[in-house]
Protein backbone atom coordinates (compact mmCIF):
# COMPACT_ATOMS: atom_id res chain seq x y z
CA UNK A 1 0.00 0.00 0.00
CA UNK A 2 1.23 3.07 -1.01
CA UNK A 3 0.29 7.04 0.03
CA UNK A 4 1.20 10.60 -0.58
CA UNK A 5 1.65 12.25 2.20
CA UNK A 6 1.64 16.34 2.02
CA UNK A 7 4.81 17.27 3.78
CA UNK A 8 4.60 21.22 3.82
CA UNK A 9 7.65 21.53 6.23
CA UNK A 10 5.01 22.00 9.43
CA UNK A 11 4.30 20.22 12.57
CA UNK A 12 0.83 18.47 11.64
CA UNK A 13 1.71 17.22 8.47
CA UNK A 14 4.86 16.07 9.58
CA UNK A 15 2.47 13.99 12.44
CA UNK A 16 -0.18 12.87 9.80
CA UNK A 17 3.00 11.69 7.63
CA UNK A 18 3.61 10.00 10.71
CA UNK A 19 0.50 8.57 10.97
CA UNK A 20 0.45 7.12 7.63
CA UNK A 21 3.87 4.80 8.27
CA UNK A 22 1.81 3.22 11.25
CA UNK A 23 -0.88 2.84 9.27
CA UNK A 24 1.46 0.72 7.00
CA UNK A 25 1.51 2.63 4.20
CA UNK A 26 4.81 3.23 1.57
CA UNK A 27 5.41 7.11 1.96
CA UNK A 28 5.33 9.27 -0.92
CA UNK A 29 6.27 12.46 0.00
CA UNK A 30 4.94 15.56 -1.89
CA UNK A 31 6.39 18.92 -0.92
CA UNK A 32 4.45 21.94 -2.62
CA UNK A 33 6.88 25.36 -3.40
CA UNK A 34 4.31 27.94 -4.24
CA UNK A 35 6.11 30.99 -3.78
CA UNK A 36 5.83 31.45 -0.17
CA UNK A 37 7.28 34.51 1.10
CA UNK A 38 9.59 32.28 2.88
CA UNK A 39 11.51 29.29 1.78
CA UNK A 40 12.48 28.05 5.47
CA UNK A 41 9.30 25.70 4.97
CA UNK A 42 10.90 23.64 2.16
CA UNK A 43 14.07 23.45 3.94
CA UNK A 44 12.36 21.17 6.80
CA UNK A 45 10.23 19.73 4.76
CA UNK A 46 13.11 18.10 3.48
CA UNK A 47 14.54 17.32 7.38
CA UNK A 48 11.22 15.79 8.11
CA UNK A 49 10.96 13.76 4.69
CA UNK A 50 14.85 12.40 5.33
CA UNK A 51 13.80 11.39 8.92
CA UNK A 52 10.75 9.96 7.65
CA UNK A 53 12.50 8.17 5.33
CA UNK A 54 10.21 8.55 2.77
CA UNK A 55 10.25 6.05 -0.94
CA UNK A 56 10.11 9.21 -2.60
CA UNK A 57 10.33 13.48 -1.78
CA UNK A 58 8.62 15.30 -4.67
CA UNK A 59 9.06 19.10 -4.83
CA UNK A 60 6.34 20.80 -7.25
CA UNK A 61 7.39 24.31 -8.10
CA UNK A 62 4.48 26.48 -8.54
CA UNK A 63 4.45 30.36 -8.91
CA UNK A 64 1.31 31.55 -7.11
CA UNK A 65 2.72 35.12 -5.54
CA UNK A 66 0.16 36.73 -7.18
CA UNK A 67 -2.33 35.33 -5.40
CA UNK A 68 -3.80 38.19 -2.64
CA UNK A 69 -2.07 36.64 1.15
CA UNK A 70 0.05 37.29 3.90
CA UNK A 71 1.85 34.28 2.91
CA UNK A 72 2.60 35.04 -0.83
CA UNK A 73 2.23 38.84 -0.96
CA UNK A 74 4.78 41.65 0.01
CA UNK A 75 2.04 44.02 0.44
CA UNK A 76 -0.02 42.10 3.13
CA UNK A 77 1.71 41.79 6.54
CA UNK A 78 1.64 38.35 9.09
CA UNK A 79 -0.54 39.21 11.73
CA UNK A 80 0.89 39.41 14.85
CA UNK A 81 -1.83 38.11 16.62
CA UNK A 82 -4.24 34.96 16.50
CA UNK A 83 -7.85 36.47 14.79
CA UNK A 84 -11.29 35.31 14.04
CA UNK A 85 -12.76 34.63 10.72
CA UNK A 86 -11.28 33.91 7.90
CA UNK A 87 -7.71 35.12 8.31
CA UNK A 88 -5.37 37.31 5.57
CA UNK A 89 -2.85 34.27 5.77
CA UNK A 90 -5.50 32.30 3.84
CA UNK A 91 -4.51 31.90 0.47
CA UNK A 92 -7.38 31.44 -2.38
CA UNK A 93 -7.58 27.70 -3.05
CA UNK A 94 -4.69 26.62 -1.73
CA UNK A 95 -5.70 23.29 -0.43
CA UNK A 96 -7.72 22.36 -3.79
CA UNK A 97 -4.81 22.94 -5.64
CA UNK A 98 -2.61 20.98 -2.96
CA UNK A 99 -4.71 17.95 -3.14
CA UNK A 100 -5.03 17.65 -6.89
CA UNK A 101 -1.64 17.90 -7.51
CA UNK A 102 -1.62 14.56 -4.42
CA UNK A 103 -4.07 13.34 -6.06
CA UNK A 104 -2.09 13.80 -9.68
CA UNK A 105 0.96 11.67 -8.13
CA UNK A 106 -1.28 9.25 -6.43
CA UNK A 107 -3.04 8.24 -9.32
CA UNK A 108 0.53 8.76 -11.01
CA UNK A 109 2.43 5.82 -8.82
CA UNK A 110 -1.11 3.89 -8.13
CA UNK A 111 -1.05 4.92 -4.32
CA UNK A 112 -4.23 3.98 -2.31
CA UNK A 113 -4.26 7.22 -0.48
CA UNK A 114 -3.61 10.74 0.40
CA UNK A 115 -2.47 11.74 3.39
CA UNK A 116 -2.88 15.85 5.05
CA UNK A 117 -2.59 17.25 8.17
CA UNK A 118 -5.34 19.80 8.08
CA UNK A 119 -7.28 20.44 10.84
CA UNK A 120 -10.48 22.48 10.95
CA UNK A 121 -10.05 23.51 15.79
CA UNK A 122 -7.54 25.62 15.36
CA UNK A 123 -7.69 27.37 11.95
CA UNK A 124 -11.58 27.31 12.11
CA UNK A 125 -11.28 30.24 9.51
CA UNK A 126 -10.01 28.85 6.51
CA UNK A 127 -12.96 26.96 4.74
CA UNK A 128 -10.57 24.53 2.85
CA UNK A 129 -9.87 22.84 6.67
CA UNK A 130 -13.14 21.94 7.38
CA UNK A 131 -14.47 18.03 7.09
CA UNK A 132 -17.61 18.75 4.85
CA UNK A 133 -14.99 20.04 2.06
CA UNK A 134 -13.10 16.95 2.34
CA UNK A 135 -16.17 14.88 1.67
CA UNK A 136 -16.72 16.66 -0.98
CA UNK A 137 -13.28 16.40 -2.64
CA UNK A 138 -13.85 12.79 -1.77
CA UNK A 139 -17.06 12.47 -3.93
CA UNK A 140 -14.73 14.34 -6.40
CA UNK A 141 -11.67 11.96 -6.75
CA UNK A 142 -14.36 9.16 -6.82
CA UNK A 143 -14.92 10.10 -10.31
CA UNK A 144 -12.30 12.21 -11.19
CA UNK A 145 -9.23 9.42 -12.06
CA UNK A 146 -8.70 6.56 -14.48
CA UNK A 147 -7.86 5.19 -11.45
CA UNK A 148 -11.24 5.55 -9.66
CA UNK A 149 -13.92 5.55 -12.37
CA UNK A 150 -12.15 1.61 -12.69
CA UNK A 151 -13.06 0.87 -9.86
CA UNK A 152 -9.98 1.56 -7.51
CA UNK A 153 -9.98 3.99 -4.65
CA UNK A 154 -7.72 7.09 -3.67
CA UNK A 155 -8.65 7.82 -0.08
CA UNK A 156 -8.08 11.19 1.49
CA UNK A 157 -7.25 11.05 4.77
CA UNK A 158 -7.06 13.27 7.46
CA UNK A 159 -5.97 11.80 10.70
CA UNK A 160 -6.07 15.08 12.47
CA UNK A 161 -8.87 17.11 11.18
CA UNK A 162 -10.68 17.56 14.39
CA UNK A 163 -7.87 17.21 17.23
CA UNK A 164 -6.22 20.02 19.25
CA UNK A 165 -3.00 20.60 18.56
CA UNK A 166 -1.96 19.63 22.04
CA UNK A 167 -3.50 15.89 21.15
CA UNK A 168 -1.47 16.32 17.91
CA UNK A 169 1.46 17.00 19.46
CA UNK A 170 0.88 14.12 21.94
CA UNK A 171 0.51 11.50 18.99
CA UNK A 172 3.91 12.91 17.43
CA UNK A 173 5.28 12.37 20.40
CA UNK A 174 4.07 8.91 20.92
CA UNK A 175 6.13 8.09 17.85
CA UNK A 176 9.10 9.32 18.64
CA UNK A 177 8.84 12.55 15.78
CA UNK A 178 11.32 14.94 16.60
CA UNK A 179 9.67 18.18 16.16
CA UNK A 180 12.75 20.18 16.00
CA UNK A 181 12.66 18.99 12.20
CA UNK A 182 9.25 21.38 12.04
CA UNK A 183 8.82 24.37 11.12
CA UNK A 184 5.62 26.40 12.11
CA UNK A 185 6.59 30.13 11.97
CA UNK A 186 4.91 32.35 9.60
CA UNK A 187 8.41 34.48 9.49
CA UNK A 188 10.76 32.91 8.22
CA UNK A 189 14.05 34.27 9.84
CA UNK A 190 16.42 32.27 11.81
CA UNK A 191 14.86 31.09 15.18
CA UNK A 192 10.72 31.24 15.25
CA UNK A 193 9.32 34.02 16.27
CA UNK A 194 7.39 32.74 18.98
CA UNK A 195 4.66 35.58 18.22
CA UNK A 196 2.49 34.73 15.02
CA UNK A 197 -0.36 33.24 15.25
CA UNK A 198 1.06 30.03 13.92
CA UNK A 199 4.06 30.38 16.36
CA UNK A 200 1.03 31.13 19.32
CA UNK A 201 -0.90 27.97 18.63
CA UNK A 202 2.23 25.55 18.57
CA UNK A 203 3.51 27.07 22.24
CA UNK A 204 0.20 26.76 23.63
CA UNK A 205 0.18 23.06 22.93
CA UNK A 206 3.45 22.54 24.00
CA UNK A 207 2.29 23.76 27.45
CA UNK A 208 -1.10 21.96 27.34
CA UNK A 209 0.82 18.73 26.63
CA UNK A 210 3.16 19.12 28.85
CA UNK A 211 6.15 19.42 26.91
CA UNK A 212 8.89 21.14 25.55
CA UNK A 213 9.26 22.60 21.87
CA UNK A 214 12.65 21.45 20.81
CA UNK A 215 12.38 24.07 18.19
CA UNK A 216 14.57 27.24 18.52
CA UNK A 217 12.50 30.68 19.46
CA UNK A 218 13.62 34.31 19.35
CA UNK B 1 -19.18 40.50 -14.50
CA UNK B 2 -15.70 38.59 -14.73
CA UNK B 3 -14.96 35.55 -15.70
CA UNK B 4 -11.75 32.85 -15.82
CA UNK B 5 -11.41 31.77 -18.93
CA UNK B 6 -8.78 28.43 -19.53
CA UNK B 7 -7.22 29.02 -22.87
CA UNK B 8 -5.06 26.03 -23.88
CA UNK B 9 -4.70 27.03 -27.24
CA UNK B 10 -6.58 24.39 -29.01
CA UNK B 11 -10.41 25.10 -30.48
CA UNK B 12 -13.02 24.20 -28.21
CA UNK B 13 -11.43 26.62 -25.30
CA UNK B 14 -11.55 28.96 -27.70
CA UNK B 15 -15.01 29.22 -28.78
CA UNK B 16 -15.79 28.10 -24.81
CA UNK B 17 -14.42 31.25 -24.34
CA UNK B 18 -15.70 33.38 -27.16
CA UNK B 19 -19.29 31.96 -25.41
CA UNK B 20 -18.28 33.55 -22.21
CA UNK B 21 -17.47 37.57 -24.13
CA UNK B 22 -20.85 36.67 -25.57
CA UNK B 23 -22.52 36.01 -22.20
CA UNK B 24 -21.35 39.94 -21.18
CA UNK B 25 -18.25 38.75 -18.76
CA UNK B 26 -15.36 40.41 -18.94
CA UNK B 27 -12.32 38.25 -19.57
CA UNK B 28 -9.32 36.64 -17.22
CA UNK B 29 -7.55 34.57 -19.47
CA UNK B 30 -5.53 31.61 -17.80
CA UNK B 31 -3.32 29.14 -19.39
CA UNK B 32 -1.20 26.42 -18.07
CA UNK B 33 2.22 25.47 -19.18
CA UNK B 34 2.48 21.83 -17.21
CA UNK B 35 5.79 20.98 -19.31
CA UNK B 36 3.45 19.73 -22.39
CA UNK B 37 5.88 17.70 -24.90
CA UNK B 38 5.61 21.39 -27.06
CA UNK B 39 4.98 24.56 -26.37
CA UNK B 40 2.69 25.26 -29.82
CA UNK B 41 -0.35 25.26 -27.85
CA UNK B 42 0.81 28.15 -25.48
CA UNK B 43 2.09 30.47 -28.32
CA UNK B 44 -1.65 29.78 -29.91
CA UNK B 45 -2.92 30.41 -25.85
CA UNK B 46 -1.33 33.80 -26.69
CA UNK B 47 -2.79 34.62 -30.06
CA UNK B 48 -6.30 33.68 -29.03
CA UNK B 49 -6.08 35.59 -25.52
CA UNK B 50 -4.75 38.45 -28.18
CA UNK B 51 -7.83 37.95 -30.76
CA UNK B 52 -10.09 38.00 -27.66
CA UNK B 53 -8.65 40.84 -26.16
CA UNK B 54 -8.75 39.53 -22.81
CA UNK B 55 -8.57 42.02 -19.38
CA UNK B 56 -5.21 39.73 -18.28
CA UNK B 57 -3.73 36.70 -19.40
CA UNK B 58 -1.94 34.86 -16.83
CA UNK B 59 0.21 31.77 -17.91
CA UNK B 60 1.07 29.76 -15.03
CA UNK B 61 3.88 27.20 -15.27
CA UNK B 62 4.28 23.86 -13.11
CA UNK B 63 6.32 21.13 -14.14
CA UNK B 64 3.77 17.95 -14.56
CA UNK B 65 6.82 15.82 -16.60
CA UNK B 66 6.86 13.44 -13.92
CA UNK B 67 3.26 12.37 -14.74
CA UNK B 68 2.89 9.51 -17.37
CA UNK B 69 0.94 10.39 -20.27
CA UNK B 70 1.88 10.47 -24.26
CA UNK B 71 1.32 14.03 -23.55
CA UNK B 72 3.97 14.74 -21.08
CA UNK B 73 6.70 12.10 -20.97
CA UNK B 74 9.00 11.62 -24.07
CA UNK B 75 8.55 7.34 -23.04
CA UNK B 76 4.94 7.42 -24.40
CA UNK B 77 3.97 7.91 -28.26
CA UNK B 78 1.31 9.89 -29.58
CA UNK B 79 -1.25 7.41 -31.14
CA UNK B 80 -1.51 7.57 -34.90
CA UNK B 81 -5.17 6.86 -34.88
CA UNK B 82 -8.29 7.57 -32.34
CA UNK B 83 -8.56 5.04 -29.28
CA UNK B 84 -11.51 3.41 -27.63
CA UNK B 85 -11.35 3.82 -23.69
CA UNK B 86 -9.56 5.93 -21.58
CA UNK B 87 -6.17 6.94 -24.54
CA UNK B 88 -2.65 7.33 -23.32
CA UNK B 89 -3.37 11.07 -24.05
CA UNK B 90 -4.54 11.12 -20.34
CA UNK B 91 -2.86 12.91 -18.11
CA UNK B 92 -3.47 12.07 -14.25
CA UNK B 93 -5.67 14.55 -12.68
CA UNK B 94 -5.18 17.62 -15.21
CA UNK B 95 -8.14 18.52 -15.31
CA UNK B 96 -8.63 18.81 -11.11
CA UNK B 97 -5.34 20.61 -11.45
CA UNK B 98 -6.19 23.17 -14.05
CA UNK B 99 -9.74 24.09 -12.28
CA UNK B 100 -7.73 23.94 -9.03
CA UNK B 101 -5.50 27.33 -10.47
CA UNK B 102 -8.51 28.79 -12.52
CA UNK B 103 -10.09 28.67 -8.94
CA UNK B 104 -7.49 30.83 -6.97
CA UNK B 105 -7.36 33.08 -9.62
CA UNK B 106 -11.40 33.58 -9.86
CA UNK B 107 -11.34 33.96 -6.23
CA UNK B 108 -8.31 36.45 -6.37
CA UNK B 109 -10.22 38.66 -8.82
CA UNK B 110 -13.48 38.10 -7.59
CA UNK B 111 -14.49 36.39 -10.54
CA UNK B 112 -18.08 34.93 -10.97
CA UNK B 113 -17.62 32.03 -13.50
CA UNK B 114 -14.80 29.87 -14.63
CA UNK B 115 -15.41 28.61 -18.33
CA UNK B 116 -13.89 25.63 -19.87
CA UNK B 117 -14.05 24.19 -23.21
CA UNK B 118 -14.16 20.61 -22.03
CA UNK B 119 -16.49 17.99 -24.16
CA UNK B 120 -17.49 14.36 -23.46
CA UNK B 121 -18.41 13.66 -26.49
CA UNK B 122 -15.47 13.49 -28.87
CA UNK B 123 -12.88 12.53 -25.84
CA UNK B 124 -16.26 10.15 -23.69
CA UNK B 125 -12.67 8.55 -22.46
CA UNK B 126 -11.79 11.07 -20.12
CA UNK B 127 -13.46 10.78 -16.61
CA UNK B 128 -12.56 14.56 -16.13
CA UNK B 129 -14.24 15.91 -19.35
CA UNK B 130 -17.99 14.37 -18.01
CA UNK B 131 -20.69 16.77 -16.62
CA UNK B 132 -20.93 14.40 -13.66
CA UNK B 133 -17.40 15.34 -13.19
CA UNK B 134 -18.33 19.46 -13.03
CA UNK B 135 -21.03 18.86 -11.01
CA UNK B 136 -19.06 16.94 -8.42
CA UNK B 137 -16.10 19.92 -8.78
CA UNK B 138 -19.02 22.79 -8.36
CA UNK B 139 -20.20 21.29 -5.32
CA UNK B 140 -16.48 21.64 -3.92
CA UNK B 141 -16.10 25.23 -4.94
CA UNK B 142 -19.11 25.61 -3.42
CA UNK B 143 -17.62 25.18 -0.18
CA UNK B 144 -14.33 25.80 -0.64
CA UNK B 145 -13.45 29.35 -0.79
CA UNK B 146 -13.61 32.48 1.41
CA UNK B 147 -15.81 33.85 -1.51
CA UNK B 148 -18.17 30.67 -1.54
CA UNK B 149 -18.75 30.23 2.21
CA UNK B 150 -19.46 34.08 2.11
CA UNK B 151 -22.45 33.44 -0.09
CA UNK B 152 -20.91 34.20 -3.20
CA UNK B 153 -20.69 32.47 -6.07
CA UNK B 154 -18.17 30.77 -8.94
CA UNK B 155 -19.60 29.11 -11.59
CA UNK B 156 -18.06 26.45 -13.40
CA UNK B 157 -19.28 26.76 -17.07
CA UNK B 158 -19.00 24.58 -19.69
CA UNK B 159 -20.55 25.52 -22.63
CA UNK B 160 -19.69 22.87 -25.30
CA UNK B 161 -19.71 19.57 -22.99
CA UNK B 162 -22.44 17.71 -24.58
CA UNK B 163 -21.86 18.81 -28.24
CA UNK B 164 -20.03 17.52 -31.20
CA UNK B 165 -16.43 18.90 -32.78
CA UNK B 166 -18.48 20.18 -35.63
CA UNK B 167 -21.79 22.03 -33.48
CA UNK B 168 -18.62 23.89 -31.81
CA UNK B 169 -17.17 24.67 -35.12
CA UNK B 170 -20.40 26.13 -36.12
CA UNK B 171 -20.78 28.29 -32.72
CA UNK B 172 -17.60 29.54 -33.37
CA UNK B 173 -17.60 30.44 -36.72
CA UNK B 174 -20.98 32.15 -36.01
CA UNK B 175 -19.24 34.15 -33.76
CA UNK B 176 -16.03 34.89 -35.98
CA UNK B 177 -13.40 33.59 -33.87
CA UNK B 178 -10.67 33.01 -36.47
CA UNK B 179 -9.88 29.06 -35.96
CA UNK B 180 -6.19 29.67 -38.09
CA UNK B 181 -5.19 30.76 -34.36
CA UNK B 182 -6.31 27.61 -32.73
CA UNK B 183 -3.72 24.57 -32.14
CA UNK B 184 -5.48 21.41 -32.02
CA UNK B 185 -2.32 18.97 -32.87
CA UNK B 186 -0.44 16.22 -30.34
CA UNK B 187 2.46 17.23 -32.47
CA UNK B 188 4.05 20.72 -32.12
CA UNK B 189 5.60 20.75 -36.03
CA UNK B 190 6.05 23.44 -38.14
CA UNK B 191 2.50 22.23 -39.31
CA UNK B 192 -0.22 20.48 -37.64
CA UNK B 193 0.21 16.49 -38.35
CA UNK B 194 -3.77 15.82 -39.92
CA UNK B 195 -2.66 11.72 -38.17
CA UNK B 196 -3.28 12.32 -34.61
CA UNK B 197 -6.04 11.90 -33.15
CA UNK B 198 -7.00 15.00 -32.31
CA UNK B 199 -6.08 16.17 -35.66
CA UNK B 200 -8.59 13.56 -36.83
CA UNK B 201 -11.45 14.91 -35.15
CA UNK B 202 -10.59 18.78 -35.69
CA UNK B 203 -10.75 17.73 -39.52
CA UNK B 204 -13.86 15.64 -39.65
CA UNK B 205 -15.56 18.67 -37.45
CA UNK B 206 -14.99 21.01 -40.23
CA UNK B 207 -16.03 18.89 -43.09
CA UNK B 208 -19.06 17.84 -41.16
CA UNK B 209 -19.70 21.29 -40.23
CA UNK B 210 -19.07 22.54 -44.08
CA UNK B 211 -16.13 24.32 -43.51
CA UNK B 212 -12.73 24.70 -44.27
CA UNK B 213 -10.24 24.63 -41.59
CA UNK B 214 -8.42 27.72 -41.91
CA UNK B 215 -5.08 25.67 -39.87
CA UNK B 216 -2.03 24.42 -42.23
CA UNK B 217 -1.73 20.75 -42.30
CA UNK B 218 1.27 18.81 -43.98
Amino acid sequence: MKTVCLISGGLDSFVSAGIARKDGYELYGLTIDYSQKHKKEIEYAKKIAGFLNVDEHKIITIDLSFLSSALTSRNIKIPEKPVTGIPVTYVPARNTIFISLALAYAENINADAIYLGINHIDYSGYPDCRPEYIEAYQKLINIATQKTVKGGRILLKTPLVSLSKSEIILIGNSMHLDFSLSWSCYKGEEKACGKCPSCVIRLKGFEKAGLKDPLEYK
